[in-house]
Order: structure tokens, then sequence, then C-alpha cells
């Protein structure tokens, strides 16, 4: 294992299902389920490009690159974050595969130039700034966790720009705004094809989906997937999860 | 129980978790599990109007009828159907509840005047006609199943023109449509509140939708409600269903 050095308060966890490891910072950045069930939903190309955007500490994108060799482009706009997952990649010696952009996504038009992205996987800020945001947390949480750097719109605007033709945007979202990313990927012409809603155990409400859309697709062939169940009745996970965390 | 007069083909099923009897005619037209689940997906008003759009043989609204002393018009095109769910409606004794409006559901202001109704209920053809369509079928079950006679634009646009402010469309539909139900009732200012996909069984993916908007509401709040399983792995149904079709 490659020597890295961790800052202050950092430490590194490690996915048991695969050999990755990650460096978190509990006070700037975690990664949760969100990461880890966005980087097993959508098919993974074998060989193209992949980004994913609004990175974090690059949890998505380290997950990823253990089922392709494509390589993949972590877009993040926040210095600390994006230094993590330059560390990270480093630990898990993927310099020749991952590399990190620090910057707004979209300016993403800048590096890459054209459509050429084969898949984009976005765990976004889940929630609109309005008065009723608690706007008091610390700034890196804030910044990953509200629409204040980025947005749907920019998102899927981005996407548009820079997948292929057929080429697909996976992200993870919360329900209550299902009816947003609809309307903004329509906008975009981003054709949802899969959709995969999350509940926390049964006979609760979702709280949390993926959605898979190709760029200029059809509107037509939406399939809503199997539900995904976190916790068994007594908290405990549920097989499909236990295995994704630890594996068979 | 009353006499009521049976023509060729026809006899009478009962849901076992009410005492609702109804005339079916496998020739003709059959309630199926979708009907069953409409009736019991929005909470019924207790007073009020409640409408039920493409009655068919009348199924949903005796169901209904169950639930709420809320007067019900069911709105079926085909004669031989209307006149089924007439019969039904006797058979019951549900004269002074339920009605039985024999026409092209796009007239139902004709008969409503003003935005009078609290609930609309809705178990439409479910596919378009396209060049794949089968129009083999019997003309009855053609008419029920394809998009001939009416389809999604006439749905939301008369539930736009009858609702109540706030008044509400409940839908059962399938997910390859699910996205043209989206736009639709966007177009007509339908705002869907609550959904739940149904499963055939788990691992599969949902092969039915129910979905409940109101009129002018807020896009705001949306709820995807716990799956519904209607087997289990060995081809019984599960407890939900079963309770829903014998009770407890």
């Amino acid at each position: 294992m490659k020597q890295v050095p961790l800052k202050d308060g950092e430490r590194i966890n490690q996915l048991f299902s695969t050999d990755v490891k990650i460096i978190q910072n509990r006070e700037v950045f975690s990664y949760s389920v969100d990461s880890v069930l966005l980087s097993r939903f959508p098919r993974l190309p074998k060989r193209g490009l992949i980004v994913d955007l609004c990175a974090g500490n690059g949890a998505v994108g380290l997950f990823a690159s253990t089922y392709t060799k494509a390589p993949i482009i972590a877009v993040e706009i926040q210095e600390r974050l994006a230094d993590m997952a330059k560390r990270s990649i480093l630990l898990n010696g993927l310099e020749e595969q991952m590399q990190v952009i620090q910057d707004d996504l979209k300016y993403l038009t800048n590096y890459i130039t054209g459509s050429k992205v084969d898949l984009i996987l976005c765990n976004p800020p889940y929630f609109k700034v309005d008065k009723q945001s608690n706007l008091n947390e610390s700034e890196h949480y804030l910044l990953a966790r509200h629409e204040i750097s980025t947005n749907l719109e920019e998102i899927c605007r981005v996407a548009q720009q820079t997948l292929k033709s057929n080429g697909r945007l996976a992200m993870v979202h919360r329900p209550d705004r299902f009816l947003d990313i609809l309307d903004t990927m329509k906008t975009y012409n981003l054709a949802p094809k899969r959709i995969q809603f999350v509940y926390p155990k049964v006979q609760k409400e979702a709280n949390m989906l993926l959605i898979e859309a190709i760029k200029d697709g059809s509107r037509d062939g939406l399939k809503i997937l199997p539900p995904l169940f976190i916790h068994e009745e007594d908290g405990s996970y549920t097989p499909e999860i236990h295995e994704i965390y630890y594996g068979n």
C-alpha cells in the first residue's frame, strides 16, 4: 500500500466488497450509501470516458474503478475535497485511470471539448436553497448538500454538452425532487430509461432514487426497476446491501 | 338479493373483502387487480362528488361505494359495459348513491357544469395505438385497452375542467407510460402528490403504477409510497393482496 499523507481528522475507510480505500474526514465529507449505490447502478462502459460530477472525496469514481478499465474524471469544486480525492487515487494506485478536475462543473467544456463522454455519474446536492434551508452547517457540507454552487439545471446542461449521442447520465437523488429532475432532464433532452426507488425499509416511503437517462433518447421504454430496501425490520442491512458493503 | 337479469355469458362475481357483487362477462370485460387497487388507493371523500372515468362494468365505483357515502358517477362510453354497470348498481341496491353516464368522457361537462368534482378515479386504456398495436381483439377489449375512444390528454383535460380546486385525480396505469402521464398532467396543471409502484413479485420490474394528482397543486412534496407486490415467489398472493381480495 502506498504511503499517502493524511491531514488532521482524516482516516482511511474501505468498502469491504472492494479493495478501494478512501480518505474520509467526518468534519468535511464522508461518502454514504448514496455513493455506493450510484457507482453500481448504471452499466459501466468497458472503454470510453466516465465523468463523476459533484465527486466530493471521489468515492463514486473510486468504487466504479473496480468494475471498469475506462478512464474516470472526477469533477469537484471544493479544493479540500478534491485534494482528498487526489490522494485517494494515489493511495489506490489509480493515477493511470483516474484524475481530478477541481473546478465548477459548468466549466467542464473547458477540459472536455466536444461530445465524448460515455457515462456521467452524479451525486449532486439534494436540497433547494430556500427560506426553510438550514444553512448553519459547515461550509463543506453546505456546498455538498445544497444547490449553492451548482444545481440540476447546470448538471443536465453540462451532461447534454459533453455526453456522446446515446451517452448516459446516472444520478442519485431524493424523491421529493423527482418532478424537478424529470422536468430538467426533458429540457436538456435527456430521456429517462431506468429508475430505481430506494426505501429505508419495507412499508416506508422511498427516500432515495437512482435514475439513468440517455442523451437524445426516445421518451419510450422507461423501466421501473425492482425496489431496493436498505434495512430489515430489525435495523440490520438487507442481504442486497450487505453484499454491496461486505461482498458475498 | 335483488333479482337482476343476466345476459348471455354473464356471471356475478364478488370481491370477498366486500359485499359488492359485480356482473362480469369474460368475452366482454372483467375487472382485474388494477381496478381493485385503484379503488383503494386515494383517500375517498366522505361527502362530495366522485367520478369514475373509463368505468367499464363499474367495478372501481362499486368497490369505492363500500368506503364512502359520497355520490359516485361512472362514465363509460360502451353501451354493453355501461349496461352491465347499471345492472350491478341495481343488484347491490346502490341506485341512491351511484349512477352511470353512457357517453364519451370528453362530454362530461355536458352533465357536470362547473368545477365540482372532489375525486376522479380512472383506469384508462393503457396502450397507445401505433403500428405495433395488436388490434385483433374483440371490440370491447380493444376500446378498453387501447387509446382509441379516449386518451391521457382527454382524461387530464376533463379532470382539469371538472375537479374542484384541490380536487384529485387518481389513476392506475403502466410504468412505460409514466413519462407521458407526468407530461400530460403538467400540461393540465395536475400536480402529482402520491405515486405507488406495483410489482408482480420481488426482483421484478414494476408493471403497474398508481398516481394521485391535485388540481392546481404545487409541484413540491411528491411522495413515493411503499412498493406493492402482488405475488409471493411461489405465485400465491402476498398478505396485502390477499387481504384486499378476501379480507382479514
